[in-house]
């Protein structure tokens, strides 16, 4: 979480706020006195179950051998969460669906000229380590719905592989047309380098991992430290989920046994091009291989050699050949019914299955949740009477592609945009920092969370260790001035990379996504040393953290369903959308002016004149000039949506203020009401070229996989420079903006009724 | 150069500047219009003189054999060069002294625990590359200066040993009192290195190539490819040049025979632990014996291995032994008496000795001055006289110290005083740009010269081809305005690193440096392999820019030379010292700021609070507030400056649109009062700690050793944040700037009465 200060004369009414936040300790948002006291009570009795001996104990269990999509057990993992759930007390099951996994059946990485050398493609077993030689179960190296295919061809060195390492080669002169590209991991969402490699003519794609990311040149490697052995390797999914996440057959619905399913051929998440993940071990004689131009500075790895882009001497051989059976999904499913809500849902969820043995991806967040679960059984029995109805969910098919995720999601699409609350996500956790990214109608309520949770480390709450690493973290003035005087530290806009996308993305479901992080660090990510051994030798190995974020979420869940009124909060919002549009205004005009320079440029004869003719560097493309865009219905929608939140705001602080305003029995349908606030910020028609993905304010980034891109449609027309969308886009977003405003004058106009 | 605009608007009088600058082709500064096309004729004559097959043939005759001070070569080269001149039928001769130059005896790097490893010290001969297997000839690879010594300690790595890694190093903990440090190259000049590491109470100081700088980080490796092979070995001075530069046992006076000296026991500039520069190849295994921390992120080289900072477990032997013998230099020195005005001195240098061959390091930079001297024998055949006397100097020595240039200088200090002109220097050149750096008030000067000089590649004027790079290596939109606007590129200002130092930093000569460069590269830089075989593969193999390098500085020279009035210009040097001065007040301020700043953090407990308990940081030392200063003085002086200079200009500008002006005989009278406008900034009490240093605008950084630091009295003073200090400097440089803008006042009313 980044936490920094709500500027108070912006929203028009600052003393107001500032007799709001922080709240007074007794005090909970949407609660009355009364049941504010009843929650605080129960909450404190929460956090002080969840015990580091239960967590280290699930993660044993749990990682005890690979547990992957299809393997026998992640089927038996499902099941011994199941009679968990069960033996807390709480009514589960398991829900099945039958998805497009491809395991692999055939691999060939080979240099082929000048030399010849022929690529392991294996992770040695680790002596002291036992479960890391357990080959017969483990899923091989690859990565996952990469196309079929059998290619030679000269390779060529491509950075990260991401646009911007194109527009340098073509400026270097080198063509990826019929080559096979070599990336290095990190730098974008691993999909991307054959989407871009492919579009660019490639006709293989081999990623691999570089030592100064996560090998020897960060640290000590496994088993000596935390970081990438020499043969490690990533394995990890590279269908195109920008497009859509999920069984590339069942777009938009369940993955239901009968489901309606596409031939694979039509399958549009399925890579282009043929794609192997490789280690340094085996990359190093391949990169050693290329000649050509000496890589640019920052595309410069750890290797001890000199890095060149080719294309060739090297020549590679890459054959990839998958079993592309459908494989069945274990969806674990348990549920607490509301006591007075029970149509009102907070989904709790975390992922169970791994590539191998995953203890830190994703053990280190499904226990905790577990944990969580132990605890909610205890205080049923003690009386404990949530208000709404809680959902926790232990996804499988998180890994290949957010699979069980979103096919529940798909499966219940219309309940959830009715009942559905929020929704919570864990994945892996670390030491270090409460790291919160999510909807901006929680930010306030979230940082309300992180102020009750006692950081294991420095025994400060996991709020204000937050806010002193703002401090030390700022860049400027201003924002070491916001990161000590805002109400609330700012949290992260979500893209993707976690089961929350279909929630927020498709269906518009308020979420927030945890973890601990910052402090230590690994190379074992998606490869067999994900282990119990590793986990406990090298991470929170007392497992505290693990503690506190069962801790940190469940008190979350709890307080969510609990709440009178839930207590979502849109003045933080609007702030942050109207950061947004800003920015999208900058970056219209900052592109406009960088066209017109480089047009300048061109003219000038900038470029031939520091071209080295030993090393020249074709000129780039004149472009036409970019027109001026109208975003005046965006800044109107903004201000709007300003105005809205800030009447809510004021209604809800008087009605807050009355102590017992929120007990009276129509706040069904004002919890109603603020249920539609983050529907309204979907269209119907999606983004652009990919209407599964229909939020207007949140989506991963079409060319960056895992990071976000807000107010996708226009960022992205911009940063396309496709001017027409661009114009187009902004009137969607405004459209979606003006429609949340109205929820919110909806919403105040009832709480108005509570304290009138 | 870096080439930028005149702010206008800023002098005050901007029409008028703008009708002046670009002069129109046919006019010339501060000629008549009758002396100006005289000068053009010749001057075009001059230019097409240079022939690449002469600086070939003068670049390999010289690097035949290793010709380090001391050596037979050097004395052999020395009366090669004197020949030369005489063949030319310039007046020369060969001037000696006498300076200590410490030669190795003894070297010995060895790992003791816990591996034992012997460093090997020795720089391999490589087929096909003849002058390489010269052993028995060459200097062995060491550091001259360093003081004998025998220890043996555990090793520290301590990245660039500049000051700011020492506090890095605290935070984490590690002393290096009583340790070897380990530093690598750059970052700082190499005599930085053990100074600090000796203030830090470290016992010894080795310094290595990292490959990330110079070796295959960047490019292939020698014979292959340009760069450093693994057994490359950079030697080097590291005496404490920042103190006072030339023989150690004679500062301040020339080292002629009977020259009273100092004890070696009294020489301040002398190492004070011992040092020796070793490959990569010797560094590796020492490097990868370290424990303890990893270093920081942007500590790590280009070694295939973790960098750890230490200390321990790695023990490291170090021997040093000299022979502190004094040794010989030769000077040669021709002189073209001036026919009108023989007490007005011109002076053009460059070094002829070298560490090995050195083939780029200094030949590059000799072979033309060779050819400008060729060039004037047949000018002067022709008829041409130059107004006043030109000096040709190849320093010797210029390598441990810049001992030729330096005793040189101090021998004929008085009259240096009163006859210099301007001294010109160069030492290697390149493929690539005009870099210039120099005084300001040759600024306008010199980018007159650019322009009328062609670039061999581009066959765009140099001047052009350096505006356009400008234009693209500007990081902001206005750095981008002022280099398409702005009448004349910025020059840099002056640290050290070559012969130019006595003339600018001791007597106050105005001074210009030039090279090409900034394209190509390579990793020979004072080794056995900087020799003819490898510059004619890699560098300025045509020649062309050696002929452009001989262009410039010989055009500059004529023009110098040959101008009724000398034409320094002032308002180009205020507004360079107006920048300075803003930069000194914002440094006081920030770092006033940043004391603040931290003082709070540490009251807020931000470093507690972010320190990983796995790894932990120390906090920084609280330090006392600072106090403001007083800019008052330096802002009156800067602006009395601006006054003058704008005051001469207007003056100057009247006397030079009266197109026969300057040819009256009194303008020997503003020539000497021109002589001392650089002389006015300098104290005769000179630098604190450092009086030998006597210019108050440019000298070398006690802590950065080339790089420079501008207003050295008053940055220096905040930097060490001794404010007593910092405010006595104020006064002392705004004296100096008043004292230039008397002289600068003083020459305008002699203008005026030019043109009244």
């Amino acid at each position: 979480m980044r936490l920094i200060a709500r500027p108070m004369v912006a929203l028009g009414f600052g003393a107001l706020l500032l007799a709001l936040a922080p709240s007074p300790a007794d005090e909970l948002r949407g609660f009355t006195v009364e049941s504010a006291k009843a929650e605080r009570e129960w909450e404190t009795k929460f956090r002080a179950i969840p015990s580091p001996d239960s967590l280290r104990e699930y993660m044993r269990r749990l990682s005890t051998r690979p547990h992957h999509v299809g393997s026998p057990y992640d089927k038996d993992n499902a099941e011994w969460i199941l009679a968990k759930f069960k033996s807390f007390g709480l009514d589960a099951h398991i829900e099945n669906f039958d998805v497009l996994f491809p395991t692999p059946k055939e691999r060939v990485v080979e240099l082929v000229a000048p030399t010849t050398f022929r690529a392991k493609l294996q992770e040695p077993a680790v002596p002291g380590d036992p479960t890391s030689s357990q080959v017969a179960e483990q899923l091989p190296t690859y990565n996952a719905y990469s196309i079929d295919g059998d290619v030679t061809a000269p390779l060529v060195y491509v950075n990260f592989g991401v646009p911007a390492d194109y527009e340098r080669l073509e400026r270097m002169g080198v063509s990826v047309k019929g080559a096979i590209v070599i990336a290095r991991y990190f730098g974008s969402w691993r999909g991307i380098k054959p989407k871009v490699a492919a579009e660019h003519g490639a006709v293989g794609c081999i990623i691999y991992s570089d030592p100064r990311e996560d090998g020897y040149t960060q640290g000590a490697v496994y088993p000596q430290g935390p970081w990438r052995p020499k043969d490690g390797v990533q394995r990890g999914s590279v269908m195109d989920m920008p497009l859509y996440p999920g069984d590339p057959l069942t777009p938009g619905i369940g993955a239901t046994k009968d489901a309606k399913r596409l031939p694979i051929g039509e399958a549009a998440t399925i890579t282009k091009i043929p794609v192997l993940p490789i280690s340094y071990g085996d990359a190093q004689p391949l990169l050693a291989a290329l000649g050509g131009r000496v890589a640019p500075q920052e595309w410069r790895g750890g290797l001890g050699i000199t890095y060149h882009v080719g294309p060739g001497p090297a020549k590679v051989h890459l054959r990839v050949k998958s079993d592309w059976s459908l494989k069945t999904l274990y969806d674990v499913i348990a549920r607490i019914p509301g006591a007075s809500a029970p149509d009102e849902w907070v989904i709790r969820g975390n992922h169970h299955d791994a590539w191998v043995n995953g203890a830190e991806d994703p053990l280190s967040g499904q226990a905790p949740l577990i944990e969580e679960a132990r605890a909610y059984g205890l205080l049923l029995k003690q009386g404990w009477k949530p208000r709404r109805t809680i959902i926790y969910a232990a996804w499988d098919g998180e890994e290949p592609a957010l699979l069980g995720s979103t096919e529940w999601v798909e499966a219940h699409a219309d309940e959830l945009a009715t009942k559905a609350v929020a929704y919570l996500n864990s994945d892996t956790n670390n030491r270090g920092y409460l790291e919160v990214g999510g909807s901006h109608s929680l930010e306030q309520f979230i940082n309300d969370v992180a102020r009750d949770i006692e950081d294991p480390e420095t025994k400060l709450s996991v709020w204000k260790r937050d806010q002193l690493r703002a401090v030390a973290d700022a860049k400027t003035a201003d924002e070491r001035q916001e990161a000590r005087q805002r109400a609330d530290l700012r949290i992260d806009a979500l893209g993707s990379g976690s089961d929350y996308t279909p929630f927020l993305q498709h269906v518009g479901i308020a979420t927030l996504n945890l973890g601990f992080g910052g402090e230590g660090g690994g190379g074992i990510y998606h490869s067999i040393y994900d282990d119990f051994k590793w986990y406990t030798t090298f991470d929170d190995t007392s497992f505290v953290y693990g503690r506190a974020l069962a801790q940190t979420i469940g008190t979350a869940v709890m307080r969510l369903a609990d709440a009178d009124v839930v207590p979502y909060q849109f003045t933080n919002f609007a702030e942050t959308v109207g950061r947004y549009v800003k920015e999208v205004e900058k970056l219209a005009t900052e592109t406009r002016d960088q066209i017109q320079e480089r047009n300048r440029e061109l003219d000038d004869g900038v470029f031939m004149a520091t071209s080295d003719p030993w090393q020249p560097l074709v000129p780039p493309a004149r472009e036409p000039a970019a027109p001026h865009l109208n975003f005046a219905p965006l800044d109107d929608a903004a201000d709007a949506l300003t105005r809205a939140a800030e009447r809510y705001e004021r209604a809800f602080a008087k009605a807050q203020a009355n102590g017992s305003s929120f007990g009276k029995p129509d706040v069904g349908t004002l919890n109603a009401t603020l249920r539609q606030a983050e529907r309204a910020l979907t269209a119907a028609t999606g983004l652009p070229r990919r209407p599964w993905y229909r939020h207007l304010v949140y989506a991963p980034g079409f060319y960056t996989g895992y990071g976000v891109k807000t107010l996708p449609g226009v960022r992205e027309a911009i940063e396309q420079k496709n001017w027409t969308e661009a114009g187009q886009q902004i009137g969607a977003a405004a459209q979606v903006l003006t429609a949340e405003a109205g929820v919110i004058n909806q919403a105040a106009e009832q709480v108005d009724k509570f304290a009138p």
